[in-house]
């Protein structure tokens, strides 16, 4: 434990920001000093007692926090807000547009050599865990072959894509993985799956008063990138039955890798979550890599990190020789 | 890639020994430079063409080797030719006597600030991978309760212990996780196990002509500590059998982590490991810890370190930028 508390602010106040707010009170070790955001602060409900600022007025708070815990979403906030905060602050977040990561790294590690800071990026679970994992299979098996299950859990992307359809009005879409597809490679087999030997989806779908539901399964069935390549499953639901039901936001997912060391003597490496809620999960490990990235700048650290670049003890309260004695 | 090769050495030609011979063909970026043996260099036949060096040489290699592999065993070799290897070489070891584990890095430490080295210590999967996920679970999951099962696998210890016994020329021990208790746990259950309830024991014996099978098969389950506490099965076989069906090495485990993020919100973590050889499976570990210590070395990193202390980057070859565009 360190003597001092780490001063922790949270950007955006929205499931992932909720979530790390509900989870500093299993790290004491840290104490929230106020919660940024885009939205009127006057009017906004948070559950603590801390300051709520404008996201203008971030510069004033230089100086009042070590980490900020971005929680905006990837499309639309974190290119713009991520390298706004790293200018001024260390920062952990959860960027997760695979696509555009090597992108986003040069403009974080620009934004970090002004502000002196370290920005901790696609930290969560997938980026995030799956990643570590895939990456010390990979480093320990070279000729590996990994797998990546998802679910049974909502996909937040998938789900808004459907309420994009004309007549749609609110949807949750479940990601479901073929559980033979996880027993094969479970079992070492190393099959070529098409996306739709892997997963299936199901989505509930409320519409409004009169929508045409065969035109609206229709065109979810047939969404290039999406469902298209899937089974999908459509549902048609009450908004009752939808709050109900299927309000939660369960997620998970599997990662196998299957290497041989020598012919035909097969290892295999498996790690999988199963996770009530997503958003309190991914915040409870933002948080331990927040910790990871106030010591790593302790040291000296400065730049664009990723999960890559932290030693595992930094993410623990834990004392070392504690780690000795009771981990290894 | 590095551009130039890592110069490694292996001391102690047994299972382990042999595995990171045999992994090194897959890891290009390490060449071998020589094996260190205790036993007469003369007559050890090894499967590369490096030299055999007798143990009491190895201050003549100082400047010719990056890594040295230990691979003697935790209880006689270790305590001995750790200290001796670290005041000269960066070291890799497998050290997996828990309660000696704070003493050992004590005099790892002495030793590595003798030879200006790095120390990596308590590498392979359990102590290693297990303890690297544990502490992972314990940092996101403050209040998390952790389960580890092992095998279905071979323990050495156990089979050892059975030896000993008077009228037994040879044995294998398997020990086996009750799927039970697995599955309880792997769906959110917390519940307190004794001993018997997490692992059984299987053990194939081969006796001397004429001996007492009774008397043995009564001193095995009753030994404390090995078998008195568990459910064993105990089988007379042919030491033809033994060889025939009970002569490989395979062995894995489970780490399961449970823990709530607010009242009834349950996730839970799971790691598992099946694996067809033990030893080979250990040194492909050991080989990539092997990296990251040199690496670490190179940057002026210097003493006793465990996996904790290790950026998973320095496991891999791969390119950073590579990292991010393809694992995270």
């Amino acid at each position: 434990m360190e003597s001092k508390r780490i001063r922790v602010a949270i950007a955006g106040y929205g499931n992932l920001g909720k979530g790390i707010e509900s989870q500093l009170s299993k790290n004491q070790d840290m104490e929230l000093v106020c919660i940024f955001t885009r939205r009127d602060a006057e009017t906004l409900k948070t559950n603590s007692k801390v300051p709520i600022v404008k996201i203008e007025d971030i510069a004033h708070w230089k100086d009042k926090i070590d980490i900020v815990f971005l929680c905006g979403g990837s499309a639309k906030d974190l290119p713009i807000q991520g390298p706004q905060f790293a200018s001024l602050f260390n920062t952990v977040c959860s960027f997760d547009t695979h696509a555009q990561a090597l992108e986003y790294s040069k403009k974080m590690s620009e934004a970090t050599s002004l502000g002196d800071t370290i920005a901790m990026t696609s930290i969560g679970w997938d980026p995030g865990l799956f990643s570590h994992i895939r990456l010390l299979i990979k480093s320990i098996l070279p000729d590996v072959q990994i797998y990546t299950f998802w679910g049974k859990g909502i996909s937040q992307g998938h789900s808004d894509a459907i309420r994009k359809i004309n007549g749609v009005k609110d949807a949750r879409q479940y990601t479901i993985p073929h559980e033979t597809a996880i027993k094969k490679v479970s079992n070492g087999e190393t099959p070529q799956f098409s996306k739709r030997e892997m997963h299936k989806r199901e989505c509930y779908v409320v519409v409004e008063d009169g929508a045409d539901t065969g035109r609206i399964e229709n065109e979810i069935k047939n969404m290039p990138n999406y469902f298209a390549e899937y089974d999908t499953v459509v549902n048609f639901i009450s908004e009752k039955e939808l709050l109900e039901k299927h309000s939660k936001l369960p997620h998970g997912g599997t990662v196998i890798g299957i290497g041989e060391t020598s012919k035909g003597i097969k290892q295999v490496i498996k790690f999988s979550l199963n996770l009530d809620s997503n958003p309190e999960f991914t915040s409870a490990v933002l948080i331990a890599y927040g910790r990871a990235t106030y010591r790593m700048w302790r040291n000296g650290e400065r730049g664009y990190k990723n999960f890559s670049d932290v030693p595992i003890k930094y993410l623990s309260t834990m004392d070392y020789n504690d780690i000795i004695r009771n981990v290894l």
